[in-house]
């Protein structure tokens, strides 16, 4: 059975910089994640740290109560695609394909296959010979016919096109229901995978500072709109995180419950938000110090 | 007086191999353009082919009838934003500004400053010291504060978080109302530039498949939806360029008029797409052949 991947108290400093403080999270069989954070929020070195690449300054990572340092027996249970190039550069892709096969528990041939066709992958090609697209789409088919437990996905679709991407996103999907395993995703393209994840992390100034359900998350971001003084009074101590002008009007972003005593004015109206507004305004400091 | 840009005839082999068939197309003083095309259609060849980088094989680029051909006077009015990086490596970015101003006729300086804090972007760094999403920002601080007629951004966000891109878009909307003049951009985040982008230029298979105003474009791209008789029986003759089916029912997309003599049974639904969708499905060969 699959056990989960726990990360406890895990720190990172480069140097006299910080850079992961005290992070708690666990990673469940079968389900798919999004780790969003701004650029330099220390996304990459977490999963660094998860699959053993860079040493942890404190914490530990463990499977089933056997950590990770170390230990090729667990990390075979993990895939990590990023933009590291780890290959012999004048490998064929083909060749490419048949060591990570025999590194790992196995690779699905067909599914390869397949996916090379789908995306117009030469695989006869050297990988040095590649263009950035073509090297995120060979690294995309392996993460998803490797045959891992873990699947993690550091900023996939840097510089795919959007039909690509989509193909992704469909495949990904695809082999999830064939052969469920937990994917952990990291984007800035947070709207396109919002339907893909089932729990949210948001990792901002070296925390956690968000681990919820992507419904959770979004049931709790509102928009409130209508003129300035009903908009204020209504969002008055409630977790306010931007604002916006539109015209005669404003829109207050809160995110937390609302005040069911209030009364709403006729004025004003409330919707929710999507994903990647309601990452915006979160982890947009300068407003959220306007605001504070 | 600014002057159109006007692209006539412009071809461009690599060897044996055509990269762009015969475009015209004209760029207008204070109008937004967006160059859509999937991963290798020719949008950075044909940048570097109207800002005189790249020799052309037929055709020509010319300003108010003045060729831009060796032509120093006409091509410093044309900024090109791209991935190449033709600075000195250990320039530092507040050096570049200022060589950037010498360079063409002259740069916002305060503009610069408010964007450089507003992205937070260290100004006394070298450039070789700076990550991928902050070259990015240097370049797009440049793009906006330069004293030129034409701006052409060649995938402008690239690497940069959500956040980031929502400041570059307000940037830029805000930049063009203080000082209208005219923006070519390419990118694939299209659903995000939609709302900028006045005109959309499609370049597929090496040519221009579409060259359309934003709002015609979108005007012209419909989702049938019904049962897949019915749905099958409206659009039959249509211009249908991608389906989909959802449970028991089909997605047919059309782009170009429906037919307004054709009935429309109760149990279908029209409704319009999003340029993103309306792109993927014009631009996904396999999918044309499959309707074809």
């Amino acid at each position: 059975m699959v056990k989960p991947i726990k990360i406890t108290h895990v720190s990172k400093t480069f140097g006299k910089q910080q850079v992961l403080d005290d992070i708690n999270l666990t990673i469940e069989p079968e389900t798919i994640y999004g780790l969003l954070g701004r650029n330099g929020a220390g996304k990459s070195t977490l999963f660094n740290i998860i699959t053993n690449r860079l040493p942890l300054t404190r914490g530990e990572v463990t499977i089933g109560g056997q950590s990770v340092t170390n230990n090729d027996a667990v990390l075979n249970r993990i895939y990590l695609m990023s933009e590291a190039n780890l290959y012999p550069s004048r490998m064929r892709v083909e060749d490419i394909f048949k060591l990570t096969k025999q590194l790992y528990q196995g690779m699905d041939e067909k599914l390869t296959q397949s996916l090379t066709q789908q995306f117009g992958l030469n695989s006869h090609a050297r990988f040095n010979k590649l263009s950035t697209g073509s090297r995120s789409i060979m690294k995309l088919i392996i993460a998803l016919a490797v045959d891992v437990d873990y699947v993690i996905l550091d900023e996939p679709t840097l510089g795919l096109d959007a039909n690509h991407r989509r193909m992704f996103y469909d495949a990904l999907l695809d082999s999830y229901a064939k052969r469920p395993r937990s994917f952990v995703i990291s984007t800035h393209l947070i709207e396109e995978v919002s339907q893909l994840i089932e729990r949210v992390w948001v990792l901002q100034d070296h925390r956690i500072m968000i681990d919820e359900t992507t419904e959770e998350m979004l049931n709790k971001g509102y928009a409130i709109t209508g003129p300035i003084n009903d908009v204020s009074t209504y969002t008055a101590g409630l977790n306010v995180i931007g604002h916006e002008e539109l015209g005669h009007l404003v829109v207050h972003y809160v995110y937390g419950d609302l005040d069911n005593d209030r009364p709403i004015p006729d004025t004003i109206s409330i919707s929710h938000i999507d994903l990647q507004r309601l990452f915006i305004y979160l982890t947009n400091q300068e407003v959220a110090k306007v605001e504070n």
